[in-house]
């Protein structure tokens, strides 16, 4: 089985990929979000696995616009703890280091490290693996990256500092994409059944309250809800919500149904076993 | 007045501080976003203005963690027109463009542009104004920046292609804060007010449902919500929601006492006349 993911190998997606699909399955890198949800839709992969949250950073938001864009199914979910390490190449000591490149993401996430290491610069970069290759190819002056064990260990890096995020409880979570038809994946877990879905409001008062009400009034437990901008309507919202509970479960059905009367668009992004 | 913002001169927060403050006011950049918060903390400037959400992208996560973790008050609200262009230095012609640098955010706005120009390399940079300023003093081969036409201006690029963004429909909106004790400014507005407010949910099925009819049942309007995950506590989240009325109307001030029942924490972030 292939399955797509953005970044360099030794990115925390491919560890993800062996979460969801064990060690047996082949990661196919590219370079962003759009060209592995491309590589899905093209036959090139047979699934795709993308990062949806981080517990310190949130939503990943391209990727929510990119789900409403393609028609595929949520057919698995797991969460990767995130570890980031300081890299440089072998030879190089902490007190010779005084650029630091990563994702955008990746650096906001160590904001503590920085400020108690002023004398180090943020060079934004498209990947945190990429930018461990970077180093080790390009050797720019004083530079490092910030990255996994994994992107260490495959680009020949040494860690000079190790688990540097601000906070310990950094996890992201992952969701498996398949072709449309794709069946959910009951498995062996005795984990609970989520569903996924995407509305918008009708517009009029205390919409969003009357959509939830849906969801609330029938005791099902929300466990996320995310809010992006509808495009071409500036200052109007789609929903992303994930409750607990199988699509076809008739308790959840009479919720999407009663949940279709107050929305005007409505659609369900998937149901899967919860990580 | 003097009044921060993050980017290089030229960036579009620029055109928000003028917009808030007039002509006279001093614009003061700062690279990164908790910088401009710094500023406003340690007196260096008396206002600062920041983009939180835009209508394309969505929410500037960032800004939000930081008006949570800073004490200040939003005093308020203006939204700008964001119109990209492609800019090179003057002699660049558009077919010798090999690689684009600008923020993330710029270059995701423009993703149908690259799309039909799939020989540009997108790369990313800090800053939009700042990747003007970059490829006309560093001259990277083939390299060109997408920008405001401000920053063409200040460091004299040349506009190869103008309005490059895949909705024209793309607005961001600003805030502006000042340190606690600032005064709403009435001004001469006819505009509504508006109050923002964060909360967290207390640990309980249907809490959100719960909270928001403080809100609804009051028939105050809802005009923008937003989840932030909880550090620490993964998988929770605080909530950041705009309202139409003002903290000291009597309605509003029931219905955030209601809303203090049911949260186990609120805070109002500030009271202004909408935009």
């Amino acid at each position: 089985m292939k399955a797509a993911f953005q970044g360099e190998l030794g990115a925390f997606s491919q560890q993800a990929i062996v979460q969801l699909l064990g060690k047996s399955a082949k990661p196919v890198p590219e370079p962003w979000f759009d060209q592995v949800f491309a590589a899905l839709a093209n036959k090139e992969v047979d699934a795709a696995v993308i990062p949806i949250e981080n517990t310190l950073r949130g939503s990943i938001y391209e990727n929510y616009d990119l789900l409403l864009k393609h028609d595929f199914v949520i057919t698995g979910e797991t969460n990767v703890r995130i570890v980031h390490n300081l890299i440089a190449p072998p030879g190089m000591k902490f007190s010779d280091v005084k650029k630091v490149f990563s994702h955008q993401v990746a650096l906001y996430q160590c904001i503590d490290f920085f400020a108690a290491n002023p004398q180090l610069e943020k060079e934004v970069f498209y990947d945190t693996a990429g930018s461990v290759k970077m180093v080790m190819e390009q050797r720019p002056a004083g530079g490092a990256a910030i990255a996994s064990d994994l992107a260490a260990k495959i680009y020949k890096g040494k860690i000079l500092k190790r688990a540097i995020e601000d906070d310990s409880q950094n996890f992201t979570r992952f969701f498996m994409l398949e072709r449309k038809g794709a069946k959910p994946k009951v498995g062996k877990s005795s984990k609970p059944w989520k569903t996924s879905l995407v509305f918008t409001t009708k517009n009029m008062p205390g919409a969003l309250f009357k959509a939830l009400s849906a969801v609330a009034l029938r005791d099902l437990n929300l466990t996320k809800i995310e809010s992006r901008p509808l495009r071409g309507k500036p200052w109007e919202y789609l929903f992303y919500i994930d409750l607990i509970g199988r699509a076809d479960d008739p308790v959840v059905k009479n919720a999407l149904a009663h949940l279709g009367e107050v929305s005007s668009f409505l659609r369900v992004l998937g149901t899967y076993r919860a990580a």
